[in-house]
């Protein structure tokens, strides 16, 4: 049986969730121009500005990461569908200044596209752009082919520590370094138990066998994964974690952020119970979990499973998780 | 079939789950006794203490409260049961103190019965404790037989504006007519659409039919509501703000907040639609929406559907609400 669901009729269901999402979220962010959300108090321009993009359905990403120390503007595109270039270019031109732009996308191919054409346009129009493309997802292949990686919620720490140097008003190429070198530093892996219900056309998203967990399992399902026979939290945290450490090539002595995303309807006690083995695995390997994030973040729906996301902390990284933010979904005093 | 869960095994699973519950919320809550769940940074001597007690099961109820502005101690049970006295007493020698302890109890049978012992001890001994009990849950019946009313997530309300007075050093008597205040104004109906799988023992929680949601269900899907086909989200605000309005009597003018709590699986999208429609319907009541919040705050595990929870504002308990706060579920800037 699909999931039941509240909603109304399916062509309005973006607009009224954005309706919904900044109502909810008053004082915080609200709606400008063509559906795009905004902050309630913007930045001051002479700080660089940060925009992303991305389809709907994933709540609280990806709006729910715009506020004071995180992003500036979200495009949100309709269900799982990213939103196409004239939207996106209008978020440019809202936020260009002569401090830049830093441009987040994940990688997935209609984010990409959009992204593509908006680059072409925003630089014909002499805007001050510069892009940062997300790909930490190491079921997509090896590190050293990074168009096949996905970008999974490892988005989250790279505008979180890029949208706090833009706060605290280092300039464009800084910030961009500052993006890339955590995009570089942080792996993730998702597992799934269960399917989801397309919320807009009602459609079953993949559907997974009685019993069955599958490891490196794409945002909606897609396929890439390793099937397998359900395992308890202990022993899917020993499959994953160290997939992701040997990945970023994490040594004895070093400093990891590791963030827990529910996808759906796995629940924060599930969550906290693998979160516990990751620290036990990190001490047996003599690394330190010196930042843990657990929570939901980038969802897909009620679709069961979590990703996992390992990031190699350096002093200035740290503290730039650190820093204060305060948007939807993330809150730090 | 039943939901399928990453846990271990489920005679360690509250212990696992508060284990990894502290880890993942470092810098705010630790371990204390006997699992008691208290602050990192515990408020001074000479201002009143807030405990509560519940069972465990519905994260991040109600340790999650714990923290700045909110709650000192959280004594959580097994799995949906109520902790014991002996651990309950423990909490509250603890937070004994001069200033004094507003002692939090949501009406159900379980926490009941320990919360009525546990006062007991605490008169003999001498502590300085005051109790609220919350029984704000609509479907149990009219608001003259209190106690066939259950408590539900207007708890975090009650917690969040008298744990605002105790930070500012209010005293006890203050702290417990505020609380008071709160709890008398406000009003939760529940709505669900899909049960539940108790994650120690597996068992499925409260079987709904397709295409079939029950307003007024408990929270762990005990009976009380009406069941009825299935509505769309603006139906379904319909039908339950308008028993919340009619409760609480609330008249053309005044204020409120709004707090759509997900118990589960059912997504933010669906909660941001709901509010949209409870805005419509009380501007057609020329009632304000002064505040709301919408998250997932006390959960039923995997269960589909969601509590609304309205209550009357004023201009103290407004103030009260928008303090500062830093707890692992919500944190208010």
């Amino acid at each position: 049986m699909p999931m039941k669901k509240f909603i109304n009729a399916p062509a309005n269901l973006v607009q009224e969730l954005l309706e919904g999402f900044v109502l909810a979220n008053q004082g915080k962010v609200a709606l400008a121009g063509s559906n795009l959300v905004v902050r309630t108090h913007p930045k001051p321009k002479n700080k660089v500005a940060l925009v992303t993009l991305g389809g709907s359905g994933h709540e609280p990403a990806l709006s729910g990461f715009v506020g004071e120390g995180m992003l500036d503007i979200s495009v949100p595109g309709e269900i799982f569908a990213a939103p196409g270039p004239p939207r996106v270019i209008e978020a440019l031109r809202a936020a260009n200044r002569d401090a830049g732009v830093l441009f987040v996308v994940l990688n997935h191919a209609g984010d990409v596209m959009s992204a593509n054409i908006v680059m072409d346009m925003a630089k014909k129009e002499g805007l001050n752009v510069k892009q940062i493309l997300t790909h930490e997802d190491v079921s997509g292949g090896p590190r050293d082919n990074p168009e096949d990686r996905r970008g999974l919620v490892g988005a989250l720490l790279v505008i979180k520590v890029a949208g706090a140097a833009a706060e605290q008003g280092k300039p464009l190429d800084e910030c961009l370094v500052i993006a890339e070198r955590m995009e570089r530093n942080m792996a993730t892996v998702a597992v799934a138990v269960s399917g989801a219900t397309h919320p807009s056309t009602g459609a079953v998203i993949a559907e997974i066998p009685d019993d069955v967990m599958i490891v490196g399992m794409g945002q909606h399902g897609e396929a890439g994964g390793g099937t397998q026979k359900l395992k308890t939290a202990d022993e899917t945290a020993d499959i994953m974690l160290p997939v992701l450490l040997e990945d970023l090539k994490i040594q004895p002595g070093e400093e990891v952020l590791v963030m827990l995303n529910g996808v759906g309807s796995t629940t924060q006690m599930e969550l906290c119970l693998v979160l516990r083995r990751v620290k036990q695995i990190l001490e047996q390997r003599k690394v330190t979990l010196a930042r843990c994030l657990v929570g939901e973040f980038l969802t897909v729906q009620e679709m069961g499973g979590f990703q996992m996301c390992v990031a190699r902390l350096d002093a200035e990284l740290k503290a730039l998780w650190d820093a204060p933010c305060n948007s939807p979904a993330l809150v730090v005093k």
